[in-house]
């Protein structure tokens, strides 16, 4: 198994298929087979051996598509990066990989010089935008035109094909070691349902491409065959008008995108019909989200892919048809045709269905482990099961309800309580746009339930009681927030997902509130 | 990945739903688990360590399911044997294989002696039958009933799963080693085209289990979740009732299946509505067949599947709406999702399209080679594709189209004659139910293409020169059969193919027809 598979089989069967379309310019198969053959051949001219690490910082791209292909191709092993880092953040991952040549696009070229004086093992900078190339990067279109094409290094199996940092939301950032393999035991297991895309489609890539969730559906559609319709970044009204204008079957959105998608008013006279399948993940989806989006796309069937970047990255899956069944809603669904799940204690027992403990899971995606850190890799897949961290619960036909990252959990008056519940009641209000919900110090509670909210356009605040009130309707009172604030806008990571830990961070010494 | 991993998914999420259901036995998926952890038990009791391996002789049973999954349970290596073998060549196997446990079923119990006196290598004997376990033997339910379960020896990945013995159509019987990895990329594989079966369904095995056409099949039933239904061999009216009794939602037939289930006289009453997608291979359907086929299962999706053991087993898929395209119909369809498909000439240089040549194949799913015959592995695999030994040439959209074995295309006057295209046309004619059409030496034409031909029941057999006329409107004449025989019934091996060799043999001294 190789991540390039997909692209030799496209090229030899579709080679005039477009493989890319990214803004006004459209590249076939066999187009994209050449430029990652010369890429990959630049690759090795600037030092790239087996095994080296090359790392990407760019938005979304044709060429973010390419660079994917042209590192394995050449031997190395991608490195994308998360564009919302700071210039010390990609300093760090560049370092601790110590990867030696970086591909940049415009967007993030302003970090470069930080980066260079941060990161002395950098040796090579390769400019993979459209704008001028600053002094002492490298043009990637040069470098592809300047370079006959090579031989695909054809690196397959239990060979790595990334370092995938993690973090933002949970600390110190590791780099997750996921073979070729993995990635595609996930992708030919995902797919394997029939449910997240058929052969031959069209693609959205509007969530970032760094980050797995759509790294997978990437990969998905390149063994697949179809074309990759590529925006730089997310906004509502440009997903609904690619939707509209290049006819779009499959696409990956994380839930905040899926709220503004069906919200937002500039994207409410496009033509959606297109879409069949939309996948969503990275974080839980709330009911009434689920239920607008439901309303708005008729003929799309929703999946739900739960996981993580050591899972490479899916789990569970979350099946159309279990979406019409209302207590499966807010379920992650059940383990993919490629895992095995399990709910453990403390001790890695297993608990009773219905019961609250780790999420635990099994199978050929399971990452080779976290780069140069031996003992964390040890810990995280101890006993042979990736520890994910997550708190979760199992009902009797194995479908998983995720209740909270373990470390999002809140402990109030010694009950434990959710925070992703408290959030779903929350957000069938219908004031309420989106919400997150933390823990906060609490001299009488030891933390307390507290509620960021962030209100639909146009609608005015409703008082703290009637939110509380709303929520204790429907879940135990305790769990209702003693404290609710408003924001514009939540703090959001590059995947989508809300960054809690800054919230919690900016809140820590906050007065009690009524 | 493992092959038990399914086992394991499945007892955990289904634990009541039927796993096998054969004649008036069901058996669950928790009783399932149970008794392969008892059997691998009983397996090391007898000696079974890590890498051994055991053979299986059985027709189809919901032991055979068992036994598939609790030899790998215990660490060992399945050598399932061809039900068709005579004492001798099963000896063979046995003895190459080093297997040193022999698990029979009740049918080929006869055998047993034999193979003991011409395998010294064999140990023990298992009953997996229900009539009395014979002197000598151990039965197997005595083993389950006397032994706890063990763990799962959990091999997996490029650890070998089995050893599966080929031939019978072309010459001397080589060991394939498949590894846990190859059979699961061809599974999820040909799951990924969402054709093939869904999660949840019912799938009938009529075809013989010890053959890999419907070990894929098993194993993708495995992956996915789902029931069993297992009849001991093929009848047409058992299949038929199978079908409407237990609501199949899935068979693998192999063409010759086909033809007898849609034209026998006892399959015609029964409600096939059930069946939605029914894979065929193993040999080429004639347009005949595949037509009346159609229209005797309207709802159902025809997938055809090509490739051969050493590619575990699937290489290119045909898919349901291709089968509406006229010229599509004799293809075998595209490189499945995990392969990639060449056509190549002495040189294993690519050819143009449209020019016969051999087709090779390479992915995560070829084997690891021939059990203990490196020479042979090494040409067989030589510059990382394997060798199919099978002609064809592919269009410009990558359809394959098999012409022949290398080693059926008959040579005639100096043109290359591929027997499928021959049969293909010669099954169009309203009087032929089957035929073959082999080469035999001829004074004048070096071989002479000659028919063998099974009518339709209750039809007259057409002169010769009827034949011959209706195939030279359809293809060249120099096609055309030059000699007609009628047959009862072709000989088919135990995988359904039609032995041409055995044809050819009797033939090889035959006097010249008119």
């Amino acid at each position: 198994m190789y991540v390039t598979q997909g692209l030799h089989r496209a090229a030899h069967e579709t080679p005039d298929l477009p493989a890319t379309v990214f803004g006004d310019r459209t590249r076939t198969w066999a187009q994209s087979l050449d430029r990652v053959a010369r890429l990959a051949a630049a690759l090795q001219g600037l030092g790239v051996a087996s095994g080296d690490r090359v790392a990407i910082l760019s938005l979304n791209s044709d060429r973010y598509h390419e660079a994917l292909l042209a590192v394995p191709w050449a031997g190395g092993i991608v490195v994308p990066l998360n564009v919302r880092w700071s210039a010390a953040e990609v300093a760090y991952a560049l370092t601790d990989a110590d990867a030696r040549v970086l591909l940049v696009d415009d967007a993030l070229l302003p970090l470069v010089p930080r980066v260079r004086a941060e990161a002395p093992t950098l040796r090579h900078v390769v400019h993979v935008g459209d704008g001028p190339t600053p002094e002492g990067a490298l043009p990637s279109e040069g470098l592809v035109e300047g370079h006959d094409p090579v031989p695909d290094a054809h690196r397959r199996g239990d060979d790595p094909f990334g370092v995938y940092y993690t973090g933002g939301t949970t600390g110190a950032s590791k780099g997750v070691v996921l073979s070729h393999a993995n990635l595609l035991v996930s992708a030919l297991g995902m797919l394997a349902t029939g449910d997240v895309m058929r052969p031959g489609g069209t693609l959205l890539h509007a969530a970032p491409m760094f980050h797995l969730a759509d790294g997978a559906t990437w990969l998905a559609r390149t063994v697949l065959g179809g074309t990759h319709v590529i925006l730089p970044s997310f906004t509502p009204g440009g997903v609904a008008d690619a939707i509209e204008r290049y006819r779009i079957t499959d696409a990956l959105l994380v839930p905040t995108m899926i709220q503004m998608l069906v919200d937002a008013p500039e994207a409410r006279g496009a033509d959606l019909t297109s879409l069949r399948h939309l996948v969503y993940g990275a974080s839980p989806i709330s009911a009434a989200v689920l239920d607008r989006a439901t309303s708005r796309l008729p003929d799309c069937g929703f999946v739900q892919a739960y996981g993580m970047t050591e899972l490479a990255p899916v789990a569970t899956l979350l099946r159309p048809a279990d979406h019409g069944v209302e207590q499966l809603r807010r379920s992650a669904g059940r383990a993919a045709p490629h895992a095995e799940v399990r709910i453990v204690d403390a001790d890695d027992r297993e608990v009773p269905r219905g019961t609250v403990g780790e999420i635990v899971v099994r199978g050929g995606h399971v990452m080779q482990g976290y780069w140069n850190r031996p003992e964390e890799t040890a810990a995280a897949l101890r006993g042979g099961w990736m520890h994910t961290g997550d708190a979760g619960w199992m009902d009797d036909a194995g479908y998983v309800f995720v209740v909270d990252r373990i470390k999002d959990m809140i402990i109030t008056g010694g009950e434990n309580v959710y925070s992703a519940e408290v959030e779903n009641a929350l957000a069938a209000h219908p004031a309420v746009a989106s919400c997150a919900v933390i823990g906060v110090p609490d001299d009488r509670w030891g933390e307390r339930v507290h509620a960021v909210v962030v209100l639909r356009d146009g609608v005015a605040a409703p008082p703290a009681d009637e939110l509380r009130e709303h929520v204790a309707e429907r879940i135990a009172r305790y769990k209702a927030p003693r404290s609710v604030e408003y924001l514009e806008a939540l703090p959001i990571s590059g995947a989508g997902k809300i960054l809690k830990r800054e919230l919690r961070a900016a809140r820590a010494a906050a007065p009690t509130m009524a």
